[in-house]
């Protein structure tokens, strides 16, 4: 029996790529960067929608493969399409130079280590005259782009001083001052960089190493308070979710397919509220950290973390009771490994229930009598650690037909040396002789809307209001109205709250039953500060989507990564920027919304060494898509069902 | 023994003053509108807390009682301020007519009795010819300001049809379009509005009613969903926070002295944490709903829901198991009634801890191992129900030293009739025949800085980011900097994203141990659509906060209410504007900083019959204040105290 076309790849396809590859390059040992599955053709997967609804014969979806690969030991970077249905190699390409493989953390290791082991490298450590507690750790961060010598594909090695027997010491808080560079297909140390500490671009050799005291996060190493008192979330009849095979996840009248794949992570895809669709496909497109330091290297630090590493490599596997509280469900998520087997990411997702507060409430004053209901949710999530750094991503669904996408940064903080008493206006000294440099995270989540339908196509269209000229209609001055502005073209687009203006996806062609209003989903997206970085430079350039809080492209296939496919060392001009230029058709027709959001981050002291989660929010709400409240059915809130416990206060004497 | 002079009111001290106040008035009856505590003098309170320090004798604060009313069946409106340490008058005030005491829903109801007994209005309803089972509903509303005949104290009533033997039906979905009009010295009906019901100034004389569908909210008149589980909240071992005599809050280092009056409902005092001062009082100062039709009388329509009602006075009484989870604490809030006697709200403050996901995390990929906390937090929270409309008002803290501000907006959206077909641009058809109105909910927060110390003045900057010029200190052009203003003059301020703009309250004379730095709390707070009436209108000149979201005064005793003292038909001139325009001193001062924040209510039909919670949040977060996370010390999250349960999910098979 032939799978859905939505599921992911199985560890099956994984192997049966990988094996129709290697048989196309039998002289050569394959280094493996990506098999994943590729998207599949939309109007077969709609067809595919419309023969299950009515019961005719399901049309075949061709499973095809994207993989990409190196020649080991060489810098030959090569993709190819496998065709699973037919078993057939349907196209292959060597790659020009200008594109690279992304990062994997078993080259990352690879890179460590042999950094620790150059000769050049360890005659620098000796300069330190570390004692002996004390060691040396070798961070490998991605090399960036600044069109100097970034041809070749590198690595950036950062070095920090770990303590011997505390494995899990912080050495972020005790960065050193030189930095190796790494070549990745000659695999060694090409060059060692000193870095700035002052104030200025001026660099010095490596001097023998000054105590700087450690700043730790481990418990042990920590006097832990002891006043917090256990809180449990329980479910004595169970989760009011189900999950079907291939990851249908049904709750609360929501449908939607879980997938996970190496780069994006958890994604969704047919997303659906009480059998009407809303998303086709809902995903991190991508991210991009770029530092505010000038100065050589850090001008180059600008992370992709979708494209340069992939979300789903370095998700985490969640712990029961540590990373959610309650009745959790766990999903594995399958990627490759560099030799092309399938890995299992286990607990890569976490599912579960949350409550959140009061859903609604109304007290008719006349009769004293409340009605309330609280707001239960669904969250789907996975945490990224991306060295020192982590994200918890989550899709978080209640029973208002909201979707939410929530993003908590935390970890560490990446830092730098700077000498004693010097302050820089690009970052902020974090702990003694530590600088964290400011950063901007930019998220790009890739939003493909059906609102209301798989059939017709969407529009994007934005509300504001306005006051109403003072005249005879508006004698009071106090008039004001809502105004809709359709998006006629594809392109950037920014909030103004000034304007209080909202973005939403609409489906003109089905309008509300009661008011005659197209159907629509609003995005409410939290305001951000664009791309700091000059137009022509490269963190501008590489980061083409982060200039704008919301895109607006037309479908294409293969458009799902706002910077472009291949990020590792990228120049741009692959990415959103040309998709809008090509002036498609985007009124009632098929569109990609593309939703920006993030933070610019001036790190606090608060920040480390463990910075506390800063909560950013994405909601997709339904405007006049219902004809009332779609939570008005929820059950009230009831103590007999609640069970909450009374602890005695103080109160008033009469 | 002496009560701390933080404390709220006692009953004794209600009855103390009334009773003085009654020896004043001794041949009239009193209608009281306020027995509530004047603020207690600062710099007294300020000696107060150092002779505690140094365990001295502490100084005597005055206890004086602010009191607001009328001569019965008169517009003569009194205040006086009674000094209860002495048992004194302190002064009295016959009131000029301009002023006007606030809405009580004693008075409400007596207005709504008579508008339903007055023979026009009986006349009225006879002409609807209602079929048996209905009936109508009278609702009396704030008058507003416009200019024209607004100098008497005034109701404007709104009628709706209601169902007979179903006391909770939503008449909401059912207005009329007559509006009698009630003068409350004389409390009877002066006239009756007719109300226009295209998409013009048009009205008509009441007709024959023709039936509007229903559109419920009780679970009776439902069809409940029946799939949702129950979730449980549980402390086995209690709550980690603990309330003193006084409401003295202590939770995870916070300090907090929690308070009640009439007017503001629940409000801190002396926030400090690990003993640090933070804040000398945080309140909600007013909040106001303009509306956005121009007609009449809906030009008038704009609601100061503290000024003109008080949030205590409308305060929820807080079920068990309904409106929190968990284990709860109910705190009484206590007010008085319209003869002086003092009332106890029962349970008008909830206290309760909640977990809010992870608070922070962060795994070495090294040795993969995880260190991860979760995120407790404190919920101190009240819910006020203004007819219609409610309000869930909350300050959450955290164990990272954040402390929260929330506003859920819910209830039911304030509904006037359209004819059918009809559409206007200032408001939304909810349900056939209901037009509501556009609003906008714009909320002023009072914040009394004393961070870090309350013996030094704090002050009121802003940090921005901007792009370094492309120079040969910034070859690569992806430089930035971070750049601090001091506000140096009181008045009106806003936020900008496309700076990153964030306002930090900041101790100069205290710096920061690490860095130097002085010591912050910043301001998170989402942007919003300023008041759009006209600057000349009284919708803006009532809204005195309605136009900055942020406004620094310098502090001034009696100057709590942003939108002023009284705001009941108020016209402008006595709030914000008119202490900022002294022009005080405020670096390094005794400084007030004001937190507007709100939306801009589009209505969705999605609100109707009840609003699904719309969340708005502010944040205000250590910068600098300590030299680590606070939160750093939290236990981590583990199975062993968490016991989470695992439910099946699916796997991958290899």
């Amino acid at each position: 029996m032939a799978c859905h076309p939505l599921n992911d790849l199985t560890a099956s396809e994984v192997k049966q790529a990988a094996s129709l590859i290697r048989q196309l390059h039998r002289d050569q040992d394959l280094v493996f960067k990506a098999i994943t599955l590729d998207e599949p053709q939309k109007d077969l997967v709609l067809s595919y929608f419309k023969a299950q609804e009515s019961g005719k014969p399901l049309p075949v979806v061709p499973r095809v493969v994207f993989a990409a690969y190196y020649f080991k030991g060489t810098d030959q970077f090569i993709t190819t399409y496998v065709n699973l249905t037919k078993n057939t190699i349907d196209r292959t390409e060597r790659m020009s130079p200008k594109y690279h493989g992304n990062i994997d953390f078993q080259e990352v290791d690879a890179v460590e280590k042999l950094t620790l082991e150059d000769p050049r490298v360890i005659a620098e450590i000796a300069k330190l005259k570390l004692p002996d507690h004390l060691y040396v750790i070798a961070e490998a961060w991605g090399f960036g782009s600044d069109g100097v010598v970034d041809r070749e594909r590198q690595y950036q090695v950062y070095m920090f001083v770990g303590e011997r027997g505390k494995p899990d010491s912080n050495h972020y808080a005790r960065p050193l001052t030189f930095s190796p560079v790494v070549d990745t297909t000659l695999m060694k140390v090409t060059r060692i960089d000193y870095l700035p500490t002052g104030t200025t671009h001026e660099t010095h050799e490596t001097k023998p190493w000054e105590y700087q005291k450690p700043n730790e996060y481990v418990p042990e190493e920590l006097d832990i308070r002891a006043d917090l008192k256990p809180l449990r979330v329980l479910q004595p009849q169970g989760t009011s979710y189900s999950i079907e095979p291939g990851n249908v996840l049904r709750w609360q009248k929501w449908h939607a397919r879980i997938c996970f794949n190496y780069r994006e992570g958890l994604f969704l895809r047919d997303v659906r509220f009480d059998g009407r669709p809303l998303f086709y496909r809902v995903s991190l497109s991508e991210m991009t950290v770029p530092y505010a330091d000038p100065r050589n290297p850090y001008h180059r630090k600008q992370a992709f973390d979708l494209g340069d590493i992939g979300a789903g490599l370095v998700a985490n596997n969640l712990s029961l009771g540590c990373d959610c509280l309650g009745s959790i469900t766990y999903l594995d998520g399958l990627v490759s490994d560099p030799l092309g087997e399938p890995l299992v990411k286990p607990n890569a997702i976490c599912i579960h229930e949350q409550d959140n507060g009061i859903g609604w409430k109304h007290t008719n004053y006349r009769t004293d009598r409340a009605c309330v209901v609280r707001n239960r949710e669904l969250v789907v999530q996975q945490i990224l650690t991306v060295s020192n750094y982590e994200y918890i991503l989550a899709f978080i669904f209640n029973q208002a037909g909201e979707m939410h996408y929530e993003a908590r940064a935390t970890g560490i903080l990446s830092t730098a040396a700077i000498d004693p008493g010097a302050a820089v206006p690009w970052g902020t000294v974090v702990h003694d002789g530590v600088l964290a440099q400011h950063h901007q995270h930019l998220l790009s989540l890739r939003v493909d809307p059906a609102i209301g339908s798989y059939e017709t196509g969407n529009r994007l269209a934005y509300s504001e209001c306005y006051a109403m000229s003072r005249d005879d209609f508006n004698p009071h001055g106090n008039g004001y109205v809502a105004k809709t502005t359709v998006v006629d073209k594809p392109g950037g687009l920014d909030l103004d709250a000034s304007k209080s203006r909202v973005f939403m996806m609409q489906n003109d062609r089905i309008r509300n039953a009661v008011n005659q209003l197209p159907i629509s989903y609003k995005i409410q997206v939290p305001p951000m500060q664009g791309i700091l970085a000059h137009e022509d430079s490269f963190h501008f350039k590489r980061a083409e989507f982060g200039d704008h809080s919301i895109y607006l492209t037309k479908y294409g296939h293969d458009e799902l990564f706002s910077g472009g496919k291949y990020t590792n060392q990228s120049r741009g001009g692959d990415g959103i920027k040309t998709w809008a230029a090509r002036n498609d058709k985007v009124v009632d027709d098929d569109i990609v919304v593309w939703v920006q959001f993030g933070m610019n981050h001036v790190p606090r002291i608060e920040d480390f060494p463990v910075m506390p989660v800063e909560i950013m929010k994405v909601a997709f709400k339904p405007v006049n898509f219902f004809t009332k409240n779609p939570s008005i059915d929820v059950p009230p809130s009831r103590q007999e069902v609640n069970q909450s416990r009374r602890v005695p206060g103080t109160s008033w004497q009469l």
